[in-house]
């Protein structure tokens, strides 16, 4: 299945994509694509739905991010060999893990804003994680019975604030927009391998990003287990799980985002983003 | 005011510390203490009430964190003046971020889980900011008008995990139980100075932090100020605001918590918090 949210931003409403292009509406099933529901059972009773029984969204809607009330945003960094080869560091002996912002979580479609006094604005496109049950010292072998399903993120960063500023990414990672993810949560039995996933980033035309989540160190099934030694995983919680090369640091010279500018960000499977970057809003 | 939550956890209900020192129930009043009735006009319309004819709750209930549905857990790092000069490390010179799961949440007498592995478990007595209204790109001059009050934070941490695990300090900071905050939310107009309050922290009756938020190198204002240049603010995220000497990790030798000991921490004004340490739950 193929999870969305759509409406104004707050009020989202939630969705499915059916396989005949249309948006038909859950609302009188569940309240939303959020919480508990993204557990087993929750997603047997969707399955268990004729979609062509469900009625039809009119029109063309926004389209929000593709789980609400997210708990936590969990990123992974450096996590592919060739990524952190063109970072110049050497690949981690462990995950390295940070926070992102929810308030920074965004619609597929929705403006990026380049905050003020930004010169190093960079995108990464990344595989999501969306945890369906909770997990807590969990172990790999179990770790993707927790797994709802994936979805398509673009992990923005501010690299000057990320580590010019003193301390931690937090700060360069966590801007208003800085997080869009979806347009669909696809559920795990629609990805025959999360490992083997074609992954790409274009901005005004120019294929920035390309690669495949084979080249990622650490898996899906190791991160989540991993995570789970040291936080508790819960209902809608997201991991981005790190970017493959060709971020805008990567680059020599460096190219950064500035406002009027587009991105497309893809991942096989899991629908594709488009975003144009606008000044930062008060 | 002093507002708090009451009942088991995840059940928590609304309340108000009468000056009797009763618990009076708020269930018919507000859903929660969250979000956006920590403005001014939810806080107003509390206000307003004459405590006198709420109901006393019976009993008595456990008490839970004093902020529902925490959207963020925003840390800031060495903080204090004289807790810069104990790590041996240069006062910042702008303050530090860094965040902690806001599933690490707990209430100030629950029990604080030592993480299976732990060796370097430590305790972090904070002066914690509740936002009370949403703050992005805001003057210092105009900071202290977002935030709805105060309250006690424990920051527990375990060191090896924060710094000798690769990356990021979120590791180290985000076990279940790391983040007791209450008893009570006071609100601003209890506070006269937030600059000028003791602060300190027990283990099994040894004083172990004593200090005052004088020496706080980042007021306040300053913080709520600097954060939202780099992330909006929103009702009921919680900002702690670093530490003052005196943890585990700066003692010679460095002394760290184990299960079976006892915490008291508090602040002038905001309360007092009891945790024992057991070993981590499953």
């Amino acid at each position: 299945m193929k999870l969305l949210r759509y409406g104004p931003v707050g009020q989202e409403k939630p969705g499915l994509r059916h396989d005949d292009g249309t948006i038909r509406d859950l609302t009188e099933i569940v309240p939303d694509i959020a919480g508990p529901m993204l557990g087993e059972a929750g997603l047997a009773a969707l399955r268990a739905l004729d979609p062509d029984s469900l009625p039809v969204v009119p029109g063309e809607p926004r389209i929000g991010a593709c789980v609400g009330a997210v708990g936590k945003f969990i990123c992974v960094g450096l996590n592919y060999a060739d990524h952190a080869r063109e970072t110049g560091k050497a690949p981690p002996e462990e995950p390295i893990l940070f926070m992102k912002a929810t308030s920074a979580i965004s619609g597929p479609f929705d403006d990026v804003e380049i905050p003020r006094g930004s010169t190093k604005a960079d995108w990464e496109v990344e595989l999501g994680i969306v945890i369906g049950t909770r997990a807590k010292y969990v172990a790999e072998a179990d770790a993707l019975a927790h797994v709802a399903g994936y979805c398509l993120v673009n992990d923005l960063s501010e690299r000057a604030f990320q580590s010019e500023r003193g301390g931690q990414w937090t700060k360069g990672k966590s801007h208003d927009t800085f997080g869009p993810i979806g347009p669909w949560l696809v559920t795990r039995d629609e990805i025959a391998d999360p490992q083997d996933l074609p992954i790409w980033l274009e901005v005004d035309g120019i294929r920035r990003q390309n690669g495949s989540t084979r080249t990622m160190i650490f898996d899906v099934a190791k991160l989540v287990s991993y995570i789970s030694q040291f936080m508790t995983l819960q209902p809608g919680d997201i991991i981005a799980t790190g970017t493959p090369p060709g971020v805008g640091l990567g680059h020599k010279p460096p190219i950064f985002l500035k406002p009027g500018q587009t991105m497309r960000v893809g991942i096989d499977g899991l629908g594709v983003q488009i975003q144009r970057t606008i000044e930062a809003r008060a």
